[in-house]
């Protein structure tokens, strides 16, 4: 039987796509690259996924695991052809309250967990800014950050237990309610690789208890070192904030142009910080960041008065990205991280490669984990400044690599990142990652063609082609 | 040349040791089991450590990375021969009190690395009860917890990088100061792999601030369930305290006949609770501690009034295992973990267990983590008592992996478990598990017959012979 059969005989009909302008769909993630899928199946189950799995064996064919499609790095994109498996139909929950875990499909909503959780008082702490689109499964693949993870940790440390479908349609369950089981750390290995090692279904994730109280504090700067001091400084005063997140002025005035929020967008640079815990705690933090703020230059310091001043300040926050394409017809955002010791040489480097190309460059980003998310914005019909943004893009993370700074914060490295990848590890390195991906994936049918750059161990192997086609980049 | 004349080659004479007494030394660990080393070699740098993996690889001879062998689980002995590699010489601690992050030799011994952050008021949270001997490298190969991991994770969550040689003597560096790198996690991978996959020579940890304030309290209990209901209770108030230690009568007694530290003796459990932060929160989560206690039949509640107190408890709880190596010739200690919600139940049929075979049972355990550490004591030169002793042991880790729990907390698989690794994983997972052993060392060198079951994929590959030798018990 052809490859679309034996997926109908799976699925049906009906969770089987292969229209033009379906298939077109999902080629697309939220980066600027598209590829070319050849079906696009919904299945509902585990044991469906791993019938999928079977059938893309048997004809030779890739499988490309996609969540959402809110990656921002290619990730979920089919390169050449492949059957995109979308997780979005395996939305289940099971809340274990008492044990404060939850099994989760790997397309539940990240921002639906959450919102399951909180008449028990819990929350899922990763919460990337696409929180109310992306899915668990994605945050898995991407082991996906979010402001609040200066306290709590990526995805990573939130997950106790998975259940992923390898390659022979193996189904394994990894990890469990107890912390750190014995053995190889297969689900740390699993969180993180992108769909290149199978295909996750669902997660035992850890919730945390809403914190008893909780202040969002708005600082601004007549200079953007300023802000940046501030995070340094309070980290170094033995305080972690759940969230200490810095805007620049042009990033400010997009978003308060948009939403009119209240933003203050005469001053160089705000900082939004979050204390939370016992009220008494809340209440010394909350004064020494408005302190060691003031020390530092702050013109003013802001208070949330209560959950609505709050939710609008963080709906500013989050918004950042949909403000920029209020003002421009694209953006390119990247995700590069540094010590956080080396964040106000870090900015100005970034402000000065921007300068030198003529760029509009934006920056909102978790200072207080060193990852920034600097977003120049452009008009894509002009080729001339299409090459200017890739390579000032290129010469930002080199700045970043060279300040002992990594590839990617949080938003992987997929397609987009692939062939940067011999900038930030030795060639050992990649080396002992493609024999991992072998051990797991001997055919090379999960997610071909990502993470692993172009002449590494992995990419040729195995029966598929892995050419990027003409016009990947838009 | 031949083995010993290669391994001189590299370190010189007096660095390679052959002699019986010494090898006997360099066979066993803190566990029962003991094996046969044929060289013990000492190298001072991570050049030495590759060299010493290409002389092994050479004479087709395992490796057997060993930090101060304080390890249970007999993961450092070797099983058959081999060179056991001592990292006690690799001891270098490089501070960067900015970045809050030390680079360590795997032979650094924990509680000197504290000691070394303390005057820059920061500390490494990993604080296994044999902190004061036991290495770096080896907390590393065993993920090791301790007292204080409840709030902070165990090690892993405090390794951003490792320095590690590989098979064919490649030096790799994993991780770095940006959090979360991106690609597979392969420095998640080699943290509890027990020294499996290569020979980690260095690690850069996370330093934590010390707390501003701690309290410790001690609550005594008339019965047993009373403690861990507390531990539960505590935790669903939303509490996580820096430990929550709990001691059975035995065990307590036994300390308190040992140190005089004024353990009450006459209670069937004591809780041992530290509440660390700023000094508001630790007032406020103290009372509560307190007050859940005396809900649940605490007795009284005694709260450290200085540090020398403070100091005392806490050498009575470390110091458990010491103690009953005073009243008896022998002991067996088990590390299994069950969820949190089912301590109660777990810790009656594990008393059930002891009894049916009439052993005695000493209880001290990380109740907070669900953390069992069921000791057995007994006089080995009975060999009926022996058998009982494991056949209970099994049993009792039978009864935790049938409540959802794991073969080990913190003390690893080493070969001690290793036959067990069935009960707790199914085929197809040990299976994923070899085939990255294989694709890490494919000539089967590196610590052979640990952690993965006779029988499995990884357990006859390569040349070396993987019986274990008679008399491995005792």
């Amino acid at each position: 039987m052809s490859l679309v059969q034996d997926l109908r005989a799976v699925l049906g009909d009906d969770r089987v796509l292969e229209e033009p302008v379906e298939l077109y769909l999902y080629s697309r993630d939220a980066s600027l690259m598209h590829g070319q899928a050849t079906y696009v199946a919904f299945p509902h189950t585990t044991a469906e996924v791993a019938a999928v799995v079977r059938v893309a064996e048997a004809h030779a064919v890739p499988i490309i695991p996609r969540g959402a499609g809110t990656g921002l790095a290619a990730g979920a994109i089919p390169v050449d052809g492949g059957i995109v498996l979308s997780t979005t139909s395996m939305n289940q929950i099971e809340l274990d309250v008492d044990n404060r875990t939850a099994w989760v499909g790997a397309g539940v909503i990240n921002l639906d967990l959450s919102k399951e959780a909180e008449p028990y008082g819990l929350s899922f702490a990763p919460d990337p800014s696409s929180q109310s689109a992306c899915t668990i499964g994605g945050n898995v693949a991407n082991n996906s950050g979010g402001a609040h993870c200066l306290a709590e940790g990526a995805t990573t440390s939130h997950v106790l237990g998975l259940e992923v479908v390898l390659a022979g349609g193996e189904v394994l369950v990894l990890g469990g309610q107890a912390p750190d089981t014995p053995g190889l750390d297969l689900k740390g290995l699993i969180v993180g690789s992108e769909g290149t090692l199978g295909v996750v279904t669902r997660a035992l994730v850890r919730l945390l208890p809403i914190e008893a109280d909780v202040r969002t504090l708005l600082l601004d700067f007549e200079d953007l070192s300023g802000a940046t001091r501030t995070v340094s400084d309070v980290i170094a005063a033995g305080v972690v904030p759940a969230a200490l997140e810095i805007m620049d002025q042009k990033m400010t005035t997009a978003v308060e142009n948009w939403l009119r929020a209240g933003l203050p967008c005469d001053c160089a640079a705000i900082l939004l910080a979050e204390v939370v815990g016992e009220p008494e705690a809340v209440e010394a933090e909350a004064a020494l960041v408005s302190s060691i703020g003031l020390e530092n230059g702050a013109r003013n310091v802001q208070v949330a008065r209560d959950e609505e001043e709050r939710a609008i300040l963080w709906k500013g926050r989050k918004s950042a990205f949909g403000a920029v394409a209020q003002v421009s017809p694209n953006y390119y955002l990247h995700d590069t991280v540094v010590p956080r010791s080396r964040l106000v040489e870090t900015m100005e480097e970034v402000q000065a490669i921007a300068d030198r190309y003529g760029l509009d460059v934006y920056n909102v980003f978790h200072a207080g984990d060193g990852n920034l998310h600097p977003l120049m914005a452009f008009d894509a019909s002009d080729p001339v400044m299409l090459d200017k943004v890739h390579r000032a893009g290129e010469e930002m993370v080199a700045a970043c690599l060279a300040r002992g700074g990594a590839l990617s914060g949080e938003h992987g490295i997929g397609l987009e990142k692939r062939d940067m990848m011999r900038d930030d590890f030795t060639e050992l390195d990649l080396d002992a990652q493609a024999r991992l991906k072998e051990a797991f994936d001997p055919a090379g049918l999960f997610n071909p063609a990502k993470v692993l750059p172009e002449g590494s161990r992995c990419f040729d192997f195995g029966g598929v082609r892995r050419e990027i086609p003409d016009g990947a980049w838009l």
